[in-house]
This record gives C-alpha cells, structure tokens and sequence, in this order.
C-alpha cells in the first residue's frame, strides 16, 4: 500500500545538491493503472489498484522488466510518454521518528514548466499530521490533473495549470 | 511463488462432471511474462517472473482489472488471442495430506486439439515427488512449447505437437 501526499511548489529550492533519476515513463492503461517506467536504466511494470475515496492510500506492486520488454511495452502506451527527474529531497524528522523525503518531480517537454512534490508516508496518520516545509505550495493530493497517468492523456496545448 | 508440472493426457477423463472455466488471454510481453486474461468475466493482469532454471517455480502476481481494461489491453496484445476450456479434476490427496486438482487445458482454435494438465504443489518437494495418475501422459513442466506464451508467438499452421 502506497500511502502519500501531493504538492505543488511555492518555492524551488537549489536542485544541484541532491541526488536525483531520470525517468521515461508510459501507460498502458490508467484504471487501474499499468504503467511501464524506464527509472535510470532499471526497468519496471506497475500496477496501481483504484485509489480509495481519499486518494491518500493505492496498492501498488513494482515488477521488475528487461530493458527489451520496456522497450517493447512503451511502444504499446497510450498518450503522451512522460519524462521528468526525480530530485530526493530529505525533509527530517516528523515527530513520530519517520525520515520523510520529498520527492519534486520537474518535468521535460512536453510539461516542461510543471512540477510537484511527493511525500511518502507509513501510516494514514502521519500523512494527516504532515507540515509541510515553507516551499511547500497547495496541496494537490485529491487532484486528478496532478497524476502522471491523467498527464499521459492530456493534450499539452490545453494544459493550463502551469 | 507458483511451484506446478505440466503433463501430456494418455486418456481424456469424462469432463461432464467437473467444474470448468472459459478463459479467453493475451501476451503483452512474454519475457517476463504479462497476460491479461478473461476467466469466465473475471479480469486480471498476470505478471509471471522468468522461470528458475527448472521451470518449477515462478514468482506470479495475477492483478484485478475492470472489464473495459481488459478489453483495452487485450487489443495491444501480441500474436495470437488463446481461447480454452479449464477443467478442475480433484486428483484425492498426496502423502503429505495436501489435496491437489489437475487443471486441465482444453485449447479453443487455433489450437483446437489441443489439451494438457497442470498440477499445482505447496512445496517443490512435493511437485518432485508426485505420482501422476494412470491418465496423465508425458511430463512437459520443461518443455517450453507447452506454454501458453510460446502458444500466443507460434504459427498455428507450423504447430506440430497434436
């Protein structure tokens, strides 16, 4: 069970000091989603269930792929291929003792301009007491144009959050 | 993990009195191997690991889909769609108590003529130490041409098993 929260970013920080992927990703499929991703030369198929009412929590299993059947599925996908890096972000401590990351995910054509962070979290509760640091924007957790799966169907030209 | 052996039928058991479902399925990718499959209305993503060196055991993940997900991805499949009848044929119990079913694969066109049994065991040692019964013909757990994914790649006028 993959239990997180979204943000948008008031405030970037400085990128260049944190350790960060490369990531090519595309759907086959976004209810319930499959995805196949390309995550610095490691090759994964995902599957996520529906999210729950709250979109908090999703069931989530990362199945390992050889680089030839990534290259084979992503021809298969639907949409828009999404490429992006992933910046991990270290956020400390919450107070019951979890090492919290921020994940700020900056986006190449054709959402160049678009960027949001996730935060992962082990229970439900801790994700509903997290503060979010200062750079933190809106939350946009319950918000469907914020998924890469809804990105990978959208028309780049009448994407209007940026 | 999935710990099964495949065999030949010397002799057709009268399947009138056993359950059965229809299973309609297609290969997305056969290495490692991601299926979607119709099991008499209901709908799942299967994600089988590469085999271990003796085929035995395979690491498998079967993934709930919705019918319209199914019937999306099921059209990005490779090769040819397998249709079959599965016959559950309770085989009594072995010597370490544990009750096992032939499930026996009765092959639609294509492949019409077609027709083999899995045995699935708890333990390795216990696929190891079965006793087939009187009807079951040749062990083919090895023999790659008995899978349903080299079934999906294989010209079914140049199959020459029946």
């Amino acid at each position: 069970m993959e239990i997180e929260r979204k943000f948008r970013i008031k405030e970037m920080p400085d990128l260049g000091q944190y350790a960060s992927k490369r990531f090519v990703q595309g759907y086959l499929c976004t209810s319930p989603t499959v995805r196949v991703r390309n995550e610095d030369g490691e090759y994964f198929l995902t599957y996520k269930s529906r999210p729950t009412e709250d979109l908090l929590a999703r069931e989530e299993y990362n199945l390992p792929l050889s680089e030839e059947a990534f290259e084979k599925l992503i021809e298969k996908c639907d949409g828009n291929i999404i490429r992006k890096t992933r910046y991990f972000i270290p956020l400390g401590e919450n107070k019951e003792g979890s090492s919290l990351t921020a994940e700020l995910d900056v986006f190449d054509a054709p959402f160049e301009g678009l960027v949001f962070a996730e935060v992962e979290f082990p229970t439900v509760e801790e994700a509903r007491s997290f503060l979010p640091p200062v750079w933190f924007g809106e939350d946009v957790t319950d918000d469907r144009r914020f998924y890469n799966s809804f990105l990978s169907e959208t028309d780049p030209e009448t994407f209007h959050i940026l």
